[in-house]
């Protein structure tokens, strides 16, 4: 579906069917972690055992699909889990262990996968359950990107220029199926309070991207913004609605960890040169809950990490 | 149990019971890390909107006692995924973000409760099942330690100096049972390198300290450091032997992402100054895993993050 829909040209690899040729969903997520990494360290000529970390999550119990994807790798690693908000979470850490001079070169990647947080969060897909119209899909699929801290100007490479780290923010949410009005309210928070900061405004930005709000979610974050004063028009696109075609009927379009990290490693990061998108605000948006806290009737919680990415100047990425 | 036990003296809250009032262990855990939390900011005299960080972590599915516990300090949140290696990823990640000059002040926690572990990653407690030898005892606890950017010399205060982030090891151990055999590898990995990278041996330092590696893992760790011409005699503990008394017939020791969290910001902040113990290393173990991965035939994989702990210079924690 993935190849399929809207991102379809954009992706290195499409599997032909939803196991990588693994006996059960979980360790094909694990395969596509391999198999990402393995890419992405050929496509950078890069040895792993150059690398000085790697860091990411997913959304597996104990983030299992990372940490064994990982480890035949041999290199250092650093697990995190932001639910959704991994890959932008992974970014701004990463950016961080390069300026302290701690680390010359590393990997930030997320995956998700529709079968097995299928499976884990909702009903197990034989029972066939109808979705309801604000629910989303998980994307299956998998992105990694290379940071290396900047040494000289280039081109080709969009720079992690700035940063902020999200807060944690309950609006109360408690429907599993309508995750973009858990996440929208932590989107807007990190976004407003990171314009104010900075004193800018979207003008002063080529593109702003969220994670996976959906049709939904990303309508409740523009009002949210409008309602402080930003106007997002023309600027603003959420990743989640731009997965998937229309005629593939997702409702409220895509979710995951994946969804961020594949939108940003393949449409974005093939096309912002092209697209003159040289000043890029990505938000990485995160449901903070579990089945666990849903039985217990907790609400959903939700966060966003914000990464600045310039594509002017210096090479990070 | 915690409270009776050889660490019970250094405990700031023990409670009578395992619930904190709350009806659910896993709203207990949440509970203690917001209790913990609290604690901290009180004998710190820091209010919450002073922080420009919590990072950490726990156990449960979505570490959700870490995120719910965070969430009413309206703190930028970084959550992580280390399984018992998470408290000291969490320094780790923390003084590189201080050092970065990226943040100046943040928090550190990590958590666990028996009770909810052992519902989700063994039996339900009513079965009553009989633990093997081999098996530890998770801690009910939280740790929570504050980390300052370096301004001038606090004697009081022991600073980050060093870390390494661990690899991911796979010595194909797959008892859930004898998680000190699955982490002991990672651990000796991560010390040798670290030992090797910097030029010492272990008579440069007052203390090495380890997790949860428990009794028989932490005699496995002592053998592989041994092979590599490495002798800790003298100078080592594992946290996990020492949360427990004999008595208490914990079989292999203490385990939990609070062991290491209860250890360090309960005896070893409370002691170093007057054990002279200014030199230390502390390993972070843990066991990369979930009921899923174990019921699919994988191995448990083992991963140890390291941080230098040195009281002579400098304030940062």
């Amino acid at each position: 579906m993935e190849g399929e829909g809207a991102i379809g040209a954009f992706l290195d690899f499409v599997s032909p069917n939803d196991t990588f040729g693994e006996k059960t969903w979980e360790n094909a997520e694990r395969k596509m972690v391999e198999d990402t990494l393995t890419s992405l360290l050929e496509k950078s000529a890069v040895s792993a055992d150059e690398l000085d970390f790697i860091t990411g999550g997913d959304l597996l119990n104990q983030c299992t699909a990372t940490s064994f994807g990982c480890a035949g790798f041999h290199a250092p690693f650093l697990g995190l889990y932001g639910a959704c908000s991994t890959f932008v979470e992974g970014l701004l850490l990463s950016s961080i262990l390069l300026e302290a001079n701690t680390a010359r070169l590393g990997a930030v990647l997320a995956s998700s996968h529709f079968s097995s947080a299928e499976r884990q969060y909702r009903f197990p897909l034989e029972y066939g359950c109808q979705r309801t119209p604000t629910s989303q899909r998980t994307v299956t699929g998998c992105g990694a990107a290379l940071l290396r801290r900047a040494r000289k100007k280039d081109e080709n490479c969009l720079a992690v220029v700035g940063a902020r780290i999200g807060k944690i923010v309950n609006n109360g949410v408690k429907d599993a199926n309508h995750m973009g009005a858990a996440m929208a309210p932590a989107a807007a928070d990190t976004l407003v309070s990171f314009l104010k900061d900075s004193s800018t405004t979207p003008a002063d930005y080529d593109w702003i991207l969220t994670g996976d709000l959906g049709a939904i979610g990303a309508t409740l974050f523009c009002e949210l913004c409008a309602k402080e004063n930003v106007d997002l028009s023309g600027k603003y696109l959420d990743c989640g609605t731009q997965m998937f075609s229309p005629e593939q009927d997702v409702h409220a379009g895509a979710s995951g960890c994946a969804c961020a990290a594949v939108f940003t490693c393949g449409r974005l990061f093939k096309t912002w040169k092209t697209l003159r998108k040289n000043r890029i605000l990505l938000l990485g948006t995160g449901a903070l809950l579990s089945p666990m806290t849903l039985q217990q009737k907790q609400p959903i919680l939700g966060i966003a990490h914000l990464v600045f990415l310039k594509g002017e100047s210096g090479c990070s990425m």
